[in-house]
């Protein structure tokens, strides 16, 4: 894929190695799922994170007016706390979203259910859900569940091995994604220090910038004061998070939440960042690729535009055209699509500047197209992967280079119609 | 459909009466259609409108910066013309877009033909073509074609009946369209008097506000001079062709065209503009029920905003949402979409405030779901209409009233999907 923004390659530092590294917790972090039968019986639901020692805490959350109830008493917390969380409690199954004061008071209970088990304030617990819209939580289960995965987390009932691994965190807050989704990085500090960076994430539908009923948990061993966490979140979210679509529409749970431990001491914050990004980008290409549906992913670069804002709202338009992402799924060399829906984006650019690249192959110059090889502009449709670069001709050289961005999104398929014409029913 | 935008009821005014008339082209019109085999051989794909003893024009063209050759042709030709013009010249199949000097060169070319076999000037000569993106025109089939058709015309022929049926000029224009769309309606001007407002349209694909792929065709009788005749047909153009969405790309081509021959003299300006409006109106509603792969189509009233704008802006969100209109195709009473797209128009507005009614049964009031009827619910959404009317409580009385729109779509299917997934191919 050559999208170097949602891609990131791994870079060197100086004074730091950052290189992939194994799907587990960092130190400083335990947890415990649980089945509460909240939307399917029989299996995991409800995930709960423990920071023992305490941890700093960051989180961007929603922006839709419906933010779910949860989403309202996290927000809460971490203002309260300012920065600082001891423990996360998520469910799949039921958004509690639309719930009125019920919602509210059910996603408090979780809560505070949570403190009462691990014996932490209230206001040290952050808390969230995903799923359906305006259903109410089942909380005659879902409270004495909390309980029991309190309790197996507390004496170290769950063995070390299931512990560590960030598979059944993952697995227990999946909706209809059909995939654990979790990266992670170790950052070498020398002398034989290793900070650690992991995440986890769930995706499959209501993906769009600003995010989605996406929810994802990123967490490090490193110490960072809230304020450089919300630093460092907030630019990883903005080159992985905030540059995919499945579908355009925001959902009310959307969250990303950072959690530093602090046990491993300090690190660079620009190395950590980077690897903040890295597992974030890989998160996020995750989400996309496991979007509902899923056949084949298409990455829209545009360069040369008048601003970077510009080519962020030409890639985002022609990435989200519903003729476009059809085309995709087809693998059907209709590029027509795609330079019309570059030509609605509201952007100024002249239309006869406009170059169109698909999988390296030039298709559009000078307002028409260009003779190229049919079979190989069939073959650059028609792989896992659609590669789109779009020069405007808006700006030149270093220039065209700094007003540029990417963007990923996934054909549109019958199955994802058919996932998502039946979903409460 | 309780749609007061797109569905205009028949007004009586003291002067005179509108009511529905023969699906034929009023007084002063001729056509002719032909067959050059742009696309598929065997059916007709190219249509003419001639005005013989000419008429007041007027137009609305796409904003897509890839407005097509014909576009340009035609945008200069009623500029030159100032607001007049003796033909118009349709093909479906290629859409002449994106195609460069050769394509604009086509389109002159087409024009060049018509005004040849008419023998009228070249600048009373409209012009504009429908299907694909990027492919150029087989002028080498066009040119005689049209000669053809033009002589047909001209030598009377057609049989009269044929001639003044809406039905062949509308087939013409189709491409994957299902049904020809036609409307006309009389107006009783008193006196034994009539004038007669007709209308053709294309739709299918592409469409949303501002136009689509969208060509419509507007005409009458009455003497209308050509500033009024652009304020009527932006009258009608708004409260139709700009309320409707099937898939929210705009296309390079779309365009709708007002004539006036003037035949059967003057009328009241109030009286033509609320035919026009009806007639513009039926044909969005056939445009939106003829969809790609159209099932079920929906309205959405939002009133009670803080302004008509915001009102518009929640009920193209909510039209327009994928998760929306999957859940519209399934039936599926997933009414937490609906709220949730409402949250992330961009609106401010509270949402303890929103009240939502499908198929006039209330949903959620007070920032939490109502009590309703299962059975009922899930028939509300099971209908061939969905109706859904969003309050969202940011006025009152009057005012809520006038801050209101409407806008409609339909159910997104899995054929939409398959359909625009293998159109070039």
């Amino acid at each position: 894929m050559t999208n170097d923004t949602v891609s990131v390659k791994p870079v060197q530092h100086p004074s730091a190695t950052i290189s992939p590294a194994a799907l587990r917790w960092p130190r400083g972090f335990r947890t415990s799922v649980g089945a509460a039968a909240i939307k399917k019986a029989g299996r995991d639901d409800l995930a709960l994170l423990s920071m023992p020692m305490g941890a700093t805490a960051a989180a961007i959350f929603t922006r839709n007016l419906f933010a779910a109830a949860p989403i309202e008493v996290s927000r809460r917390h971490l203002k309260d706390s300012r920065g600082h969380a001891s423990a996360l409690i998520l469910n799949s199954g039921c958004a509690n979203a639309a719930t009125g004061p019920r919602g509210l008071s059910n996603a408090q209970e979780m809560v505070d259910a949570v403190s009462l088990a691990l014996g932490c304030a209230g206001e040290s617990v952050l808390v969230n859900s995903t799923g359906v819209i305006g259903v109410q939580l089942p909380m005659d289960r879902i409270a004495p569940e909390i309980a029991h995965m309190a309790a197996r987390l507390l004496s170290g009932a769950v063995d070390a091995s299931h512990q560590d691994s960030l598979e059944p965190f993952a697995r227990a807050i999946m909706t209809t994604d059909t995939k654990p989704k979790m990266s992670a990085r170790t950052i070498d500090c020398g002398g034989g220090r290793h900070v650690h960076v992991a995440g986890v994430a769930k995706g499959a539908g209501m993906i769009r910038p600003d995010m989605a009923t996406m929810i994802s948990v990123l967490a490090t061993d490193a110490e960072v004061d809230p304020r450089t966490l919300d630093r460092i979140l907030r630019h990883a979210a903005d080159a992985s998070y905030h540059r995919i679509s499945v579908d355009g529409d925001t959902s009310t749970n959307d969250s990303v939440f950072a959690f530093a431990s602090g046990t491993a001491g300090a690190c660079d914050e620009t190395v950590l960042a980077q690897a903040f990004r890295e597992v974030a980008c890989d998160l996020a290409k995750m989400i996309v690729c496991d979007g509902e549906g899923f056949e084949r992913s298409l990455s829209v670069r545009v360069t040369g535009a008048a601003s970077r804002a510009d080519a962020l709202r030409v890639a985002e338009t022609v990435a989200s055209s519903l003729l476009v992402r059809t085309a995709i799924t087809g693998g059907d060399p209709n590029w027509g699509r795609i330079v019309a829906a570059a030509g609605r984006a509201g952007v100024a650019f002249r239309p006869s500047d406009l170059e169109l690249r698909v999988g390296g192959i030039l298709i559009f110059r000078d307002g028409e197209p260009c003779p190229a090889d049919r079979d190989l502009v069939r073959a650059a449709f028609n792989g896992s992967h659609v590669d789109i670069v779009i020069s405007l001709g808006a700006s030149e050289g270093a220039e065209a280079e700094a007003n540029s961005d990417t963007f990923l999104s996934c054909g549109l398929t019958t199955e994802y119609v058919r996932l998502n014409a039946d979903y409460t029913t």
